[in-house]
This record gives C-alpha cells, structure tokens and sequence, in this order.
C-alpha cells in the first residue's frame, strides 16, 4: 500500500494540514515540526499524488486535443505526431472528438478547464468568435493546429495551403493538362476550403489557362460525396482530363467513380489528392499527392504549446510548415494539346 | 477571475489550511470559524478545482486507453466509440500509444497510475505476466478491448476470432471455392492470429476440404506485408481461387498484388478480409469483409469499466460481441468445381 498524507502526520506526530503546509509553504511551520515531516516522509517513501501536487504546482500535465473525429486517417496521424511529442515532454493528452459541432465543441473547452488542463491544442477547426471568447474566460494556453486565425493572436502550426494546392494544380499543367476539374471542400472552410481552391485558380490564371469560374465541384467531407461529386464533374465538363482533389478521401471517391465508369487512371483521366493520408498508397494505383508533414504538424504543435506554456508567448506567432508532392501512379502526361 | 482557496480564507479571516479542513473533515473545525467558511464560499460562489477535489473524492474522472496505434484506422474506431461513451458518463479519455512495445506499455501504466486515472482500457494486447502484476501492484481497475485473458480473472469485450474467421471461409466455401488462401498473422498472436487460423482450419476440415497445413502464408501488421505475402501465397499455390486475409489491411495488400499482376478480382479470385474499417468500401472493388461492431466495441468496454469502477466487479466477465459478415463486391462463385 502507498503511504498517504495521512500514515506521514501519523508517524510525525503532527495533523494532516501541518504535512500539507510543510509541503506547501515550510516557513509557516516550526522547525521541529518540519524536521519531523520531512522525516516522516523520508521514511515512509511519501510521494504526494497528482492531485496534490497539481493543487501545489498548479499544472497537471495534461493537455486537451480537440479534433473533429479521430476516425479520418489524417487526424490519427496529426494526434499520433502530438502524443509522441507529450511523451517526451512529460505530458499526457485528453482527447476530445468535436465533430465540429459548436455545443459539444464548448463543452469540451469547459470540461479541459475544469480538469486544469495545462494547454489546449485546437485542430482543424475555424476559431470562431465564441471559441475565442471561452478560451479568454479560461486563461487557457493554446495552441492551432492545422488551422490558423488571422482576427486573433493565437500561435498556430500549419502548411501554406493556397500555395500548396497552386503547386499541385502547376504540377497537372505541367503534363500538360488544359481541362482540370478540382472537386473542392465548401469556401466557407477558411482552411481547407477557400485557400485551396484560390491556389487552384491561382494556377489555372498564371498559365493562361480558361479559369473563368474554373470546373469546380463541392462536396462535404467524405467519401460518397466526393463520388457523386466526380459524377457532377463528369457530367457537366465531360472533357476533362485531370482531377485536383482537396483531399485524399475525396480522391479516393474519384477513383471510384472513374473505376465504376470503366474510365481507366491514369491512361485517361489523372487524380491529384491532397493529405497523403497513409492509405494513399494502398489505392489503386497508388494516388499521387499533395504531402502535409501530418505527424511533424501534431509533433510541433504540442512542442509550440509547451513553450507557451513555460513562457508565456511563442515565436513565430503563425508558423508554415512545408508541403511537398508525392508522385506516384495516379497522373500521368495528358494528351489534350499534343 | 475565478476566486480561489485563498480569496476564501481571506474573507473568512481564517487561514488556507482551516478551509480547506472544512471541506475535508468539517467536524474538525469549531462552529464559529466554520460559519465563516460556508458564508465566504457562498458569497464568492467558490468551486475547488479538480485537484482539490481529486483529493476529496479521490475520482480524476479520467480514463486512459493504452492502444497499439492510432493511426490503425481500426484502433482509431474503437476510441471514438471509447470517447462518445465516456462522454456520456462523464469521463475523459487519455490516449496511449504502446506500439506493442513492452518498456513503452509499462511506463503508461505507471504514467497512468501516477495521473490518478479511475480505470483503463488495455485494448488488443496481449495480457503478459509483467503487464498483470503492474495492473495488480497498481489496483488499477482495468477492462480488456478487443483482446482477452484466460489466465487472469479480468473484465473483456471482443468478438469470437475463431468462429468470425470459421464464418468468413465458409461463406467462400459456399460460394464454391476449394482452393482457398490465407494471410495469416503470426500464431504468436493469441487474439487475430492463432484464433483466426483455427477459424480458417476448422472450416477446411468441416468442409472436407485438404487441410494439411492449409495454404497459409504469415505476415506482421501492414499492408506492405501482406502484399509481399500474397506474391508468396500465388508463387506456392498459383491455382489458390480465393483468399481469406485475416485483416482489412492484409486485403489491400492482396488487392493490389493482384491489380499488379493484372489477375482480376473477384472474377478470377474472390477476396474476404476481416475488420470492416471505414476504408474496407473505398476499395476498387469495395471490401467483402467480416465486420467487428468496430464502435460498439469500444462504447461497451467504457460502460463495462464503468460499472467495475462503481461496483468493484461485473458480469459477465468475458463479453463476445456478435459478427457479421458485410458482402460487397470483391469476393464471386468460384468456378473451381462447377
């Protein structure tokens, strides 16, 4: 059995509060009590549990994720990148599925407060006004990961998403491919919908390509919307030739579509995904990608938040992380203009 | 600014330590000065924070779930149905990733231990001598998820392996396949390897098919395994029409051996795997699989390490959920006999 506080005021002679304030504040306590604590506590091994010292030190070494759903791929990679980097910092991490719903996201917020969570590391998610607000009524430190503010001073840890979709995008024309379809999250995402459709047309624009409204397509996030969302593709530009897909699952409901259809990739048609989610090598053929450092985003999100947390302000404010193309078998040369 | 122990006293114009000896022990402080106290929380609409009162009610609330990796998108369905449940009864879930390594498992459990968690969810591990006696020196109450232990008395939630696999390759056998393949995880692995290989085994046998040794090929976890085991499946059975792989990621692998291979699924040879992650339908062609209840399994083992925790045991100690098969497109008759 563990010693208590209580089996070290026993064998010290001495009530329970006093160990507490020699633990606390030695000062107040005489020194012949105090000797004979701290012999006490020697003796019996004493270690104050967690929740004694959380209420000594203030800090509980416990930091909040709250993410959408730890089910898509690229959220496990993000939260596997943060629980390594606690690990070895000394935290543990809670973690907290939002489903993007303002209600269960807010409480989630009031709960890590309630449990003196040293930090919050608030993922994928727009920062809206009231988010803002709780996190100034908790004096919590946090941290963005994989989303960023531009209205509040908020340290944040993601990629340059407009620019990576332009070089995606680039990287289709390149082959040589004139007619490129994107199948495109809502533009009222402020992180994944709007700056990765504003590089998609960014890239069509400075190669000279027809770009008046582009061949866009939006979907929700998952899969079977992507699909029928290729299908609307399909049905309304019939001539393309190359698909940018704002994420790898939607990529991967291409893929299907085009299967389905007997349209053969990347002979025909080529597929540019975005994530490189790890799956993204198991689809067949093997989907080419736009990279984010997943595991390197969750890793220095949660090292950002220590610093934080130790100091009080971090530098930079908003950090970029680089993104990088990984070829592999789902886009090929087009034939449109040879 | 919330108000704290300290605002409490001050009010009261007693010390810290008789506050917080009136939450404690209230009968240990006289009348008068305990008057005091009660009207100054009143006023101040003082709440003690979590550790305070972690070390009233000794309850952190706090669950912590050891689990190989989340990035397994099979790991990573079974937290979510673990944090909705925990939602629901009031708890928040501490995620650990052990990699299935030993030194790494024991010092979350320790890490755990330290923390003050009120239980533990040990999910598809096998339950070694070492890991016992920590969970034991710790008297950490603890469920199984997705594993088991028929040595030790300890509470678990998981489906039948065996008789899941028995159904999956019996339903190949009804489809009229003879020759029948199976991706196989090492035998050392008492919950998805050895179970599932006496499933596969014991439908040959039944079914008076040759099962000597059946056509049974090894691989450890991932995808890139299972694809370099289905090359070895074909090289020695090349006539093998079916193949039975003992996880969903084990069938990817076989499907893209095959793709490469130009051998076409299910039209030559059927595929089966065993999980039903989310992936399983994103397949080309979509996954023919024995689903595990993925979400339930991990809802059910909260609520069981619920009831643990308020009631010292439950019953039944060993829980089975039920399987099912969920048939989509890549497994077809075999025309091996007809």
């Amino acid at each position: 059995m563990k010693p208590t506080i209580r089996d070290v005021a026993k064998l010290a002679g001495v009530s329970i509060s006093t160990v507490s304030r020699v633990m606390n504040a030695p000062d107040s306590v005489v020194e012949s009590k105090r000797v004979k604590v701290l012999q006490a506590i020697e003796r019996l091994q004493y270690q104050p549990n967690a929740f004694a010292r959380g209420l000594i030190y203030k800090k509980s070494h416990t930091l909040g994720v709250l993410i959408p759903d730890i089910r898509n791929p690229y959220y496990a990679g993000v939260i596997r990148g943060m629980e390594d980097a606690a690990k070895s910092l000394g935290y543990s991490i809670i973690i907290c599925n939002t489903d993007r719903d303002k209600e269960r996201l807010i409480s989630y917020l009031e709960n890590c407060n309630e449990k003196q969570v040293d930090g919050i590391l608030f993922t994928s998610e727009t920062v809206y006004p009231d988010y803002y607000a709780e996190i100034r009524r908790f004096r919590l430190p946090v941290v963005l990961v994989s989303t960023h503010s531009l209205e509040y001073e908020l340290p944040s840890v993601k990629i340059n998403d407009e620019a990576a979709a332009y070089d995606a995008v680039s990287y289709l024309i390149g082959l040589g491919h004139r007619r490129i379809g994107m199948i495109s999250l809502p533009l009222s995402d402020p992180i994944a919908g709007l700056p990765r459709y504003q590089g998609y047309m960014r890239a069509l624009r400075e190669h000279g390509l027809p770009h008046e409204g582009g061949q866009v397509i939006y979907a929700e996030h998952w899969y079977d919307e992507a699909r029928s969302a290729a299908g609307r593709l399909f049905g309304q530009h019939p001539q393309t030739t190359a698909v940018f897909a704002a994420s790898d699952e939607f990529a991967m409901g291409v893929l299907s579509f085009l299967h389905e259809r007997g349209i053969r990739v990347p002979d025909e048609v080529s597929v540019v995904g975005f994530d490189n989610i790890r799956m993204s090598e198991m689809t067949i053929p093997q989907l080419t990608t736009m990279a984010q450092p997943v595991y390197e985003l969750g890793y220095k999100g949660v090292e950002k938040l220590h610093r934080l947390i130790e100091h009080g302000s971090v530098t930079p404010l908003r950090e970029y992380l680089p993104h990088s193309l990984i070829v592999r078998s789902s886009a090929a040369p087009g034939k449109g203009t040879q």
